[in-house]
């Protein structure tokens, strides 16, 4: 069993919020991530619902600002933060905010220097499951849900393995990352200019495929007065994608609400309840 | 009218989260405080409630982390949230967390380099009050509660000024900053070492002396795993004051609990359902 250590352990709602540290073998660093752990873990084993941060974030952002401990208490539900990409001196950066450290899309990276340490895609789907349900008094139920950078993760992983995930949710994801800005500069970086690489990662391709395989039931919400909305997110097309394959995806749409984690705090409850029918 | 400039604004809970900047008579200088209009204010003043901050927040801290939106949203009451102390590059400052910008202590300072600026006790009961309510669609009905520094303001300003305020409530305050290290340190600075200065400032003081004169009910609540609790806090002198006086104060304990803004999330349901019921 791999050796974690305590990083924090606060109360919240009943139950606990902790973070810890660890050696990560998928990124060969050091990472930190989140767990809230319910009160009802204090006698059984609970569900667990991955929650994957957007550009930026660390395991701080949604555990503090998005209201969903009260929630996951009620619901008896563990939610799991991981940071959003390796960190470290030694690992690779950039100065943009939306590529090297904060931003590591959640793919495995074959490029140089990236090669080295971005493989969110193995931490998020294959290490961090292992070791949470090593650790923690949780069941191997799944869902996975994040925002924006995250909501593309949560989407494209939960589609690429849906025996793993009861159920799937973003807010304001970056749905179709080989057609907007954000997701082309990052996948040049990390898979290179072969775009062939990028359509394993990219949830629009990913769901128009997804016929005649389990479909983890998905759930969107979209604020119409995000900025990002009309370059970056365009959730019309994954839309598009889920009528060619039948998939069971609600997208809502809220008149007014912009791409912060008040937004989030607003609807989160609605997304926790989403995945309590199939975990 | 005075002159305010709109900083930001952000749906949330189906009401707006906004941020504003002044030019503060009271602490000369430029200031941002953040405003809660839930829903309801689209069409009918809501009465306010004002929360003081604790040491090294600003008007952000309660707004994003203490999931107060939901609930005010529900009952029809806007949160005001000041800032902390005055700022800027030409307002006094000190090393130490606890002293200068980001710990005003809610005082009127009488002390140099402190008394060119720091005077968050006539901001937070005079002018703030009266901009927000010429500036947006709020009733003069008021409530005011804190967190631990803010928590102290709170209980401070509602005691000396108890026909301004139907309800007063704190988590974690500093109720008896006379005789803690955080007031003393604060008090001698901005107060002067004559320690008759200080008993207006004190909230158990006041309590203890508020028979005869209008009481607004009081709602403390304290996490028992607060590192803070027996050297900075005690609540019990509090206790102590309100049987003197006959003060109508609830104080709650609650186990494992520690001074974050995890423990005010758990709690601050409660906390604005009592203002509720006076405002």
């Amino acid at each position: 069993m791999q050796d974690i250590d305590n990083v924090s352990a606060t109360k919240s709602f009943g139950g606990w919020h902790k973070q810890y540290q660890h050696q990560s073998q998928a990124l060969g660093c050091a990472m930190r991530f989140a767990i809230y752990l319910p009160p009802q873990a204090q006698t059984q084993p609970v569900p667990v619902l991955y929650w994957l941060s957007g550009l930026t974030c660390t395991d701080e952002n949604f555990m503090q600002k998005a209201g969903a401990h009260r929630i996951a208490a009620e619901l008896g539900i563990a939610i799991v933060a991981p940071d959003t990409s390796p960190r470290g001196d030694n690992v690779a950066d950039n100065d943009g905010y939306d590529l090297g450290q904060g931003a590591g899309f959640y793919v495995n990276a074959t490029e140089a220097p990236w090669d080295q340490h971005y493989r969110m895609y193995d931490y998020v789907v294959n290490e961090l499951p292992k070791l949470i349900e090593a650790q923690f008094p949780v069941t191997q139920k799944r869902a996975i849900a994040g925002h924006s950078m995250g909501g593309h993760g949560a989407l494209m992983i939960a589609l690429r393995n849906p025996q793993q995930y009861c159920s799937v949710s973003a807010f304001s994801p970056i749905v179709n990352p080989s057609q907007v800005p954000w997701g082309q500069k990052a996948f040049s970086a990390y898979l290179g200019t072969n775009k062939n690489h990028w359509q394993q990662y990219d949830s629009c391709l990913l769901m128009a495929a997804s016929s005649g395989s389990v479909q983890p039931p998905a759930l969107v919400d979209q604020g119409e007065g995000d900025n990002f909305l009309p370059e970056q997110l365009q959730p019309e097309a994954l839309v598009n994608a889920a009528q060619q394959s039948n998939y069971p995806l609600t997208l809502n749409r809220h008149r007014g609400y912009d791409h912060s984690y008040y937004f989030i705090a607003s609807f989160i409850e609605q997304h926790l309840r989403f995945h309590a029918q199939y975990l």
